[in-house]
């Protein structure tokens, strides 16, 4: 039985972590799934190194930095903070980060924000049970929340 | 019994570590709370460091980058020191910075700076004690200090 | 007899790992080569880590960021992650990454990557296998993908 | 009997070093000085980190970083240095850094370097042996080489 | 007999290994040189952490990035990463960067790449056997490559 932790904010404006949860379930069983939730994303590398700490095979995280100069910074420490948590403890972390600005309007978010923490949460399925299935999209362009950017048709 | 570090700087403007220390207490028990002055931002994540080997639970630290770039850049520099010491202890660092260049006159840089210490602090509290209050707000949009952005409303 | 492990993402648009692993294997003979894909360049890091841990000499990760402000700062984020992971393990990391925007049409993308992966495939050999190449190319402006700046002619 | 170290470089063009000393030395008792220059300011966190375990409980390290841009991505990676190799060691590291464009001529940057130097130095003497002080000038807009900027006097 | 590695690139346009060796060689005797070629400069940390392991009790590394942009991120990060290799090996790593746009052309280029090379390489010979002749020249403003800024001389 495999365990994923899934982390998220009280900062972030749509429950991306249900929706990575939803998804996750949706795509297989052999795995159970520990759900917490800290303030902002800057609390998120010390959270992923307590869930591996306590037994968590993968973290998945989902947060929602603002539209300032300033949340760029943030996520920017956050991200980095996250791969120092994942690299001590050598084991997978998930980043789904939606920054406000993508979207133009709070539907838009929402539905941003959902399809790219559902997308995440099936990379998140795939690298603990499906290698296979990533080893086999290699190199397509695939995008989480967008449309895939697809793999370079060179015009020769 | 758990402990609980504040630590803030003889740099910054407003006594935000009292306005911590303040809500604190007024949240619950259970807990100490040590106090600790360094001089600047940058002399926080060793005395994070140092607070939890001292034996703290959680460490809240408060300060207030002033408005040049190179302040900026020195927030960052912390920031990124903060992460890391709460990575390598393992324990949680709730960063509380308010940037003089955030408010406008000095009563508004007063009022914003207790609020969001204030807020901090309960967020800390929640952390040890309320899991489950930070989970209840999960995605609904917290802020400290201004206003709460909300959860988005898809206008569907 | 050594191994390699290449890492690609699913984020790429062209098949650097391919070109990689065969280039590598047409320089010469006395390694494994292991490939794995992970979803993007953020979780090379911790793919890189985990694969030293499984016994590789050396790893090779391929990537392809995109054109946007943001992925370039996630590729920093990457490179700084493959950094700490190498001097971690105290092993080298060749590190391919083609920005999207260095191209400007899809042919043109196709073949930079495949000549910039297929040089530090042989860059990769070398460390492991003829150190000596590089030292006598030492200094001599050597690029990967692009034309050779070649050693500066000082206009004595 | 405490050991400070101090360490500056021959980069810097005011001897900051001698006055960070005397200043210390004029605050009191109960401590040895050593000092140590490197080349600049990027050699300084090797130079802490081999300090702290050469004894020392504080490390005061004070450079000169110039006016170009290159300059300040410089003081970046060593002020992160300083951090890293403090958070490592758990002990504390007071930097003093004068950026050469603070001032705008060379008397200037002299009384600049002089005062903040000196007042780094108190507050390191106060970190080791007074602790007290530090907390009691807590959130009162304290400034090293410049006028303090005060605690805030909200216009109530 | 103390050991020195030298790192250099292929990347790189001008031998600056090389002058780094022969000046080394010129300022005594008591060491050995080890000599090692890696293809970039991100690749530098990584070796300079071997080197330490293998043994060296100081690595010089030499590197020329470009004139782009992304030159000066990838030059950050291998900064970033040799202060990392140094504090956690606590032993002293020699930079000597020379950024191609610092020179208007080839000439000058190799000048000041040469100039820059023996001017480091008589600090780190400086540093392991005659830490005096650094402390002579505290707050001297030296600079390696171009003339010395010198101390200010305050117009008083």
């Amino acid at each position: 039985m495999k365990k994923v932790a899934i982390v998220d904010t009280t900062f972030a404006r749509v429950d991306m972590g249900r929706y990575a949860s939803d998804r996750l379930k949706s795509c297989g069983t052999g795995f159970t799934i520990s759900r917490r939730t800290v303030p902002g994303i800057k609390d998120l590398p010390v959270a992923v190194r307590q869930s591996f700490q306590g037994g968590a095979d993968l973290c998945m995280v989902v947060g929602m930095p603002g539209r300032a100069e300033y949340d760029k910074v943030c996520a920017h420490e956050a991200s980095t903070g996250l791969i120092l948590a994942g690299v001590l403890e050598s084991k997978p972390v998930i980043e789904c980060f939606v920054f406000e600005g993508e979207a133009s309007d709070g539907k838009e978010l929402e539905t941003l924000a959902k399809r790219r923490a559902e997308e995440h949460a099936e990379n998140a399925y795939a690298m603990l049970f499906r290698p296979q299935d990533l080893a086999r999209k290699a190199a397509t362009g695939q995008r989480q929340g967008f449309a895939d950017a697809g793999a370079v048709r060179a015009t020769r």
